[in-house]
């Protein structure tokens, strides 16, 4: 079966999270890297750097494409991007660890289809057989 | 003056780009990183991975957030993403100069405004002086 787009990307808006773990790098980080095992991905690395005088931003890259976080612990808000390719991985498993991990007292979530396999059909000039997300092997 | 937001996320759909160049990661990083720097982001880290038989995954972790890209060289399709945070930042540089680099054919564009200040208010139990962006130092 072909798939319908090759990505499916998660725009979360967290607001009312704990300050105190939005400041914390290693929480954080061991939080995105554990929402990506538990959503099904296979990590492949993780990228995390600390602002002075606080705040958070970090990258884990995975074979299915990425989850992002950047952190502003004085207004209790973070910003979280779960990128994800495949069927197999679902990004909402992440997000609701990574809700309930950071204490989001509320959200905002948008959902992007990426690389709409219709789009890649009528935008191109070369003729695919079957577009399909294959599992990448590294 | 206050801002609207602390953050720009410009999405972007790359079609029929030269997959001869989405297959190269070294060119890849070097065109990310300087998207970066011409946007006038200060680039903290880079992390890019070739996928096996081909494909390109990288992210660019900027002092304003962050840049992304995931190629399909199969398809002659590129997932980009663009999160510049401040004024002083303008991810349309970036995305424009990106577009010539991978020799975009067609291309979809998506602006999402991340952390909008009226709803950290609205969505928060504290109170806040004055929300603005902050160039962090590292």
């Amino acid at each position: 079966m072909e798939d319908k787009r090759l990505g499916r990307h998660i725009l979360a808006e967290f607001y009312n999270c704990d300050s105190e773990i939005l400041k914390d790098t290693e929480a954080i980080e061991k939080y995105m890297v554990e929402a990506a095992v538990r959503a099904k991905a296979t990590v492949v690395k993780s990228v995390f750097h600390t602002f002075s005088p606080y705040g958070v931003s970090g990258v884990v890259v995975i074979q299915e494409s990425h989850l992002s976080i950047h952190t502003w612990p004085e207004y209790g808000y973070a910003a979280i991007d779960l990128f994800t390719c495949g069927e197999e991985v679902d990004p909402w498993i992440a997000f609701e660890y990574l809700k309930e991990k950071l204490k989001a007292e509320k959200w905002e979530i948008m959902e992007v289809d990426r690389g709409i396999v219709e789009k890649i059909y009528k935008y191109s000039n070369k003729k695919y057989d079957n577009i399909v997300y294959k599992q990448k092997i590294l």
